[in-house]
């Protein structure tokens, strides 16, 4: 194996430029020669890549986004797409492949595994929704930034008696929501895999504010129903306690320096991504089992939903008394 | 002067503790008893009332928001209310009173003035409009706090070739949408005082596409004219190179723990507030005025408007090329 | 089980307040009455308890410190004293007890098993040094101090072309170093562990130089030979392309506002100490293993030796290139 | 004036690169061209010049450090390197140069002006000792960074009842070190302009503990008298109430992500050095004094010295009660 390519692929998440740096000096460590794409998949297509020396990942550490720019290709799904990317990999001497995000991307590299380009892939995704790892690169540094934007509200919800509803990312996967939940202290979290109704919120808010709170904090995910939109406006009719008010949290959750936790990770997976490309595995995904980096087959992770452990939700219930 | 009471009013501001614990200090150090009124104007009506000591305000120089809550008043405004505040504090023996709080409640101070209460008011206004001062209590800390939101922004935005929209507060003045603007690299920014058009706008975010800038970022205070949602809907249509996002800061733009400036500020308006009252003045405002702490007439501030520096403006565009 | 008795003794780590929250609110779900001691262990010996509600343990997630103070006890490693406790806890009527702390507080928690008292301990240490948990409460938030605290020293040493020597915590333990080491960029990690020559260090630092990097980090535990002191004396001799500058991390490593990741493992260890208890375990201790929490015998927590995984000293080299 | 230089120069300020990016941004938009010296005076004596253009300042609002790097020249003092320097300047096509440095660098700035090298310079120490401004780049993000630090050593002050002797930079200005005593509430501070006894500090330290405060912080400047090694050693063998510990803050004040505060003061001094030099000042250097901008000669800047507003010692003392 001789040359190596790396992509950032989807929705960026902190912690893919350390997972870069990661995956090109462990190569060049084993004097491989490594290309950056550009751009996402879109970028595979067409034939945009970069040398990526030691110092040119020099640097980005502690830099959020990623310094290869992604996108979410819909163009890829095509096989005319599939087949133009393992052209422009071919042409441009690659030998293996490693592509960093999230589960769309993890579908695309198994595409090209399928087509036979020798492929890792490593997860990179804030909605921690991936099957086959349990937690992907840049979950922790979204909640760290979920969790200091909660303290802030807090700070002026206790001093006017105020109840905030919170929403944060997750369309399809309550994740980010019900962690953020627990650790900021929310009277209740809304998450698209429960259904709640406007009275148990409401109730959730009252609750707080007799048992003399000072405020309360709700968090819900995008993807919740009833959304926060519908709540401030059917709530603030009740009789509550508290006065409502929505913040939606956007698109400050996917950037900021990668935390230590997110460093370390993408450290991990990306290191372990090149070790198994050298060893002859492809197909694979990297995850986190435990305390091991494990490989799962990427048919798995395309096939299988990642279940969200439900004992927390009673855990955010009980310690928001 | 035997006892001082000391309150937040209007909407919080971060500082407004590192104000309290100031007030509170500098009157004990004068033998002097402190109560607090707890929850703005409404609960001086009512005769809320808390004793103050060197302890009650230890550990609050680093906390957001006010330990003695705060509230807009609209009872406030009717003679009636302040009829009654005026029994509260003479029934609970207060000889001075010192307001913390933005526009509405420095008119709220002067309103107590008039009635003769011994009254010395302290800035504090995330908004910046205050007239009689340079900057108000709790203006550095929430710069600081959008431009890291918009530093974060930028993270994801310049991995994904995306323009961003980024409202913050600002319904009236647009003071904290230009120098937010002006730090954080933005484009172009939008403000009350100066109305813009939406091809202006797109123009903008072309122009940055064309110099080979990976982002765009749109600042815009909350007030301005076109909003964020009638920009972000109309722009999209356009071909502009970059596709467009909408992020509204909200209220984490109150919260936070207080900034180096902003406890040093506050301490020193609470310290001199203080000894203003000691010396005898009456129905002022402190500010500060360059190096200095000033007072001024509680019916200046009260009539007059602060200008915005219109040429931070240019400012902003030169500094964006 | 009525009564619950929880208190945090040994050094402090963040995440002892949301861990204590945990005890409390989960205790007071299944109707039980909770006491804090204050003071750790001597506290326990001087009968030193306080009754603690819902609202006593409100608004300490994002609290560093611990509210019920610690210390690192003498005496209680002495029988008369162990005896004195277990007067003074059925004297307060205290049915089981949880201790919050490191490795010699699950000893002194083991004591108290061994003469009936109905204990379970939860491991909070910055080092990482207890054996039975992946990771101790407090760990989390330690290096993310310390990367920011390196990634500050980076922009100072690439504007001057430095070498800088970090010392952090880690008299036995060289985990903080290590992770830190490999998540800032280090270009060689010192630990206890493992001895290094000055020679190496030097030559790490030359390296670095070499490759055009503008600048090196040696990260040092604390424990780890020869000294920064020592190394930053005798390197400054040599020819290693860089000046050299010691920065001692210090104290401000054990404090700060939880991260997340600590505020959630805090949060899930505290909730299971509690139903342990209520399920009639003793002597144990939570503890991280993969996804679970898991209880591990106090004995073998106070008898065996936590291993620090080697693989990551490699890692560190490789990816410092 | 068709060629402007613009260089760092002395110690490392956080904001040194918003104020590059200002100066290059205001000279492009007045289509002049920009050549960045790099290694401070070092560097220009060795004609080590790059051009600047609009894209090579993106991104650098936030960085910490200077991109062009910098350095104490002690070669720079000589005549022979003066001239050096003049004649690289002129090799070079260089009409006007913006030297952005500290006091020693704006001397150096006024032997080229003495010289005949049309100079403005910009003052950035995070000292704060440079006569003919309020205030210089870098101190605010510098307090910021003080103050997270003590923040977080009270958290573990506080859980221990400790006290701790903070030392900050400032070998002969005690800028720094009372102003973040104020805004970090300490029991005290030291500075090199007023000296203290051993006695004063430990009972500083003891009223702390008889008032009922759970921790003590006395924060000292580098150059103050006795040295906090000096201070611990003699009042730990006194009965204080609280042990003591030592932390020296050290370079993680000088790095960072510039604030809010600093970001703007860089912008706005670096415009308006370039608009001088357009307008034919030079021998000046830019300030802030209020809210202005103002011009100094460099030739006072060289000779008079800034004073310390002393009513802030007294300030300090009596906010720490």
């Amino acid at each position: 194996m001789r040359t190596l390519a790396v992509m950032t692929a989807g929705g960026d998440a902190p912690g893919m430029n350390p997972c870069i740096r990661a995956v090109v000096r462990t190569a060049l460590n084993y004097e491989m020669k490594v290309l950056g794409v550009v751009g996402g998949f879109d970028g595979l297509i067409r034939g945009n890549f970069t040398p990526l020396g030691a110092r040119d990942v020099g640097g980005i550490l502690q830099r959020g986004g990623t310094i290869l720019q992604t996108a979410r290709s819909k163009t890829f799904l095509e096989p005319f797409a599939q087949q133009e990317a393992l052209r422009q990999l071919n042409a441009a001497g690659v030998d293996a492949l490693v592509v960093i995000g999230g589960g769309g991307s993890q579908r695309g590299a198994l595409a090209l595994h399928q087509r036979g380009v020798p492929v890792v892939g490593v997860p990179a995704s804030i909605d921690n929704d991936i099957y086959g790892t349990d937690i992907c690169i840049g979950v922790d540094t979204a909640l760290n930034t979920i969790v200091d934007a909660i303290d802030k509200l807090r700070d002026t919800a206790s001093s006017h008696n105020r109840a905030f509803l919170v929403e944060t990312m997750g369309h399809e996967s309550g994740y980010l929501a019900l962690q953020a939940g627990i650790i900021s202290g929310a009277e209740l979290v809304l998450i698209p895999e429960i259904e709640t109704s406007v009275e148990a919120v409401a109730q959730a808010i009252q609750d707080a504010y007799r048992r003399g709170k000072t405020h309360a904090i709700i968090v819900a995910a995008e993807g919740a129903r009833p959304s926060v939109a519908q709540l401030a406006s059917q709530i603030d009719e009740m009789e509550v306690g508290f006065t409502m008010r929505v913040t939606i949290l956007g698109h400050i959750q996917r950037g900021g320096k990668p935390s230590a936790f997110d460093r370390l990770l993408a450290s991990r997976l990306g290191t372990r991504a090149v070790e198994l490309l050298r060893e002859g595995r492809r197909g694979v995904m990297v995850g986190l089992s435990g305390r091991e980096v494990v490989a799962v087959d990427l048919a798995d992770v395309a096939s299988r939903k990642r279940e969200l452990p439900m004992e927390y939700y009673q855990m955010a219930i009980t310690l928001a008394r």
